[in-house]
């Protein structure tokens, strides 16, 4: 194996590329013990140049010039970590053009271009790694990619979102409302000033489309995802879960249909969960992450541990490099296809419509506290051949609205929708009926 | 990429070893769309020739003579799934010799024979695949050796043995005592015949073997664990630990104690343990298994999924099938240390005694039912400076011993055992006291 060292480019210095420089020096023995030769961080750009990040910087050149970092032919590895999907994809693009290997987080940025830019990575032949885009720390997207490279994958449900786990975890604990707990997480460092991409479950689709493509190879954007985020969910439904016997997480799911003739299609969707609360993803607290998956051959798995924060995504990024690295002295990059399926495997499959979605649901009813009011819910699910497990209807409130929560016997999505539209027009019926559903172990 | 195919002889066609079938037949065009290049098993040796195993094998060439497919020269990856350490040893040395590669479960053969098996294939530079070995169908070898490749490892502790989980849980559900549920554990196909191999730990002390070279560097025998079962584990520790807020698995544990000064030492042991009920490894029944990793850029990590059968093993068989297939073809062979650690990288290191363990313990005292006993009881502990944090004393049996159930306080080891030894040979006890270590979160 070659000794002379790879020259590495870090472009944002922010929380987790002060990580990753400090991953780099402290455990530089331990990685090249594995590696064989060393990584050596040449140079840093970023806007920012005068802030102190408590980072020895001896020795690495630093200024915020991250075209001149990529045109630096001591760089053959560049890490962007600026994230969005402006100036990150033209740097990553430049970065493509000049022949330099690229190490990326930016899930947002490869879920809308991950076309363009893997295509641009495939003509150069360069490789473009993004371990620290989904689970943070947790070692999935290899595990799916090689790991599981023998099964056909059935599904893959993961918690990919620590800051919406956190506030779920703590509403659940404590009680309280949401906008409380979300307030909290905002002055802990969980949760972004706006935190609308996490709560309204759009970073955790971004994050879902890679895991689709490296699953099933189909190409499918966000906006295909029907995404449903955290917002209205109360401390009742949380009361419920735990009467049902259930923990209530946001899910991104990716599902396999696949039917006698060989037909296949794909169930892809974010949305608040109930799980039963033995099941290893029910477990998961606070702000960690989970994706289980389950292929034909090695049946369920599940993958845990942080999902975000400097250290723990320092650790996916530098795994990534060390790959690099290793396939750039072999000289054989472009070991594995970034996608799992090979560019040209990569293909369109139809989606199942939501409607189709077939399982238990957990419904809110809110309505007016009067006799008769049960019997005639249940009479419009009846109607709709949805049949009622159990049913919670805590003691009479000051109000004159009370909750009726429910657990349904399986039943279509479509089914249900029809027959909450039916109820949510009932007089008795004071508030939209909010449905969770029910995913099953 | 070259596009001929990779030619496979498989060595043991038992339970494993017919999966291995299955998953190359039924999965060849997903994986060809991922790997580029088919797969072809073309010869399959195993003693009994004529049992029809209920899978397809025309086309493969089928005898006992393992010596013939080895020399083969259209097997260019042998599969060793015969089992043991004596022939299977001679085998895998012999096809290395031949210059073909190789893919084993055999963790017994690795842990006992590693250092022998590993020198020659780099010797003859050529690899040795064995991702099947530990954790059957979880991708947990790759996720140390790659996917956590630049942590320094903090600790590795894994449920390794389905067989005993699967005891354990049935213990904890049912009530019931050991004997009646290894009996039905045999009946079902969960036990072997003789089941010391997996009740006395000994399969788990391979496993862990194998785990802590990976996570530590260092070349630890079986024998240089100790090793302790879960024989004499009875009903009435189990509902003491669900009393007390823990679950009982049998842990294998490797964890590095670090000094300021740089010096590193490992301790290491297979042995029962409450772990909190909400611990993510407490969660894990039935059969299946699950290894967390600690690393210090990572943090807590979790590998869940099925530690053994047929598929799950073929599973982990043929994704390093994969692997290897892709480095032939691209000449690329040797590609990582399996290690994880480079050959020359791999090193000792003192073992932690087991007398500077420290932390809680749970122990059941067998005392006779007479005034005074506790406080005599405690009295010893309190000698060696081990408190109480709580005690179980449940109603009087009809029998004139009745057990005391304790949880103690972080103490060492060494303190617990001097106080045991004392407090066993008191009048007022009428049996050993069994202890099991609690392993925090």
């Amino acid at each position: 194996m070659a000794r002379g060292a790879v020259g590495i480019g870090l472009i944002g210095l922010g929380t987790i590329g002060t990580g990753v420089v400090k991953v780099l020096a402290r455990n530089a023995h331990v990685i090249e013990q594995r590696l064989g030769i060393p990584l050596r961080l040449v140079r840093i750009a970023d806007l920012e140049t005068s802030r102190d990040r408590g980072v020895d910087l001896d020795g690495i050149k630093f200024d915020s010039d991250a075209e001149a970092l990529i045109a630096d032919p001591r760089v053959e590895i560049v890490i962007e970590l600026i994230g969005g999907t402006g100036v990150a994809r033209q740097l990553i693009l430049s970065a493509i053009e000049r022949g330099k290997h690229v190490v990326t987080a930016n899930k947002a940025l490869l879920a809308h271009h991950g076309g363009e830019i893997f295509d641009a990575a495939s003509r150069r032949g360069v490789d473009v790694a993004f371990e620290a885009s989904v689970g943070g720390g947790i070692p999935i997207l290899r595990a799916i990619r090689e790991g599981l490279v023998a099964n056909r994958i059935e599904s893959v449900r993961g918690i990919v979102n620590g800051t919406t786990n956190y506030v779920l975890c703590e509403m659940e604990r404590n009680g309280e409302d949401q906008a409380v707990v979300v307030k909290r997480a905002q002055e802990l460092g969980y949760a972004e000033a706006d935190p609308s991409f996490d709560l309204d479950g759009i970073d955790a689709a971004h994050k879902l489309a890679l895991l689709a493509a490296m699953a099933f190879g189909v190409q499918l954007t966000p906006k295909q995802i029907p995404t449903e985020g955290i917002r209205g969910l109360t401390p009742i439904d949380f009361d419920a879960a735990r009467e049902f016997g259930f923990r209530i997480k946001l899910l991104a799911i990716a599902r396999a249909h696949r039917d006698a003739q060989g037909g296949e299609r794909i169930e892809a969707r974010v949305q608040p969960t109930m799980l039963p609360e033995r099941s290893m993803l029910a477990g998961v607290d606070g702000a960690m992450n989970a994706v289980a998956v389950t292929g034909d051959a090695v049946g369920p798995t599940l993958f845990y541990g942080a999902g975000a924060g400097e250290m723990p995504t320092a650790s996916a990024v530098v795994s990534d490099l060390v790959e690099l690295a290793r396939e750039i002295r072999r000289g054989a990059a472009r070991r594995v296809a970034p996608l799992s399926y090979l560019p040209e495997a990569l293909h369109e499959l139809p989606l199942v419509s939501q409607d189709e979605v077939f399982g238990r649901s957990y419904l809110r009813f809110t309505a007016q506290d009067r006799p008769g009011v049960l019997g005639r819910i249940a009479g419009v699910l009846g109607d709709h051949a949805i049949g009622i497990e159990s049913v919670l209807q805590k003691g009479r409130h000051d109000t004159a609205s009370v909750p009726v929560l429910m657990l349904t016997h399986p039943a279509s999505e479509a089914a249900v929708r029809a027959a909450l539209s039916r109820i949510d027009r009932m007089p008795d019926v004071t508030a939209p009926t909010r449905q969770i559903r029910i995913e099953e172990g």
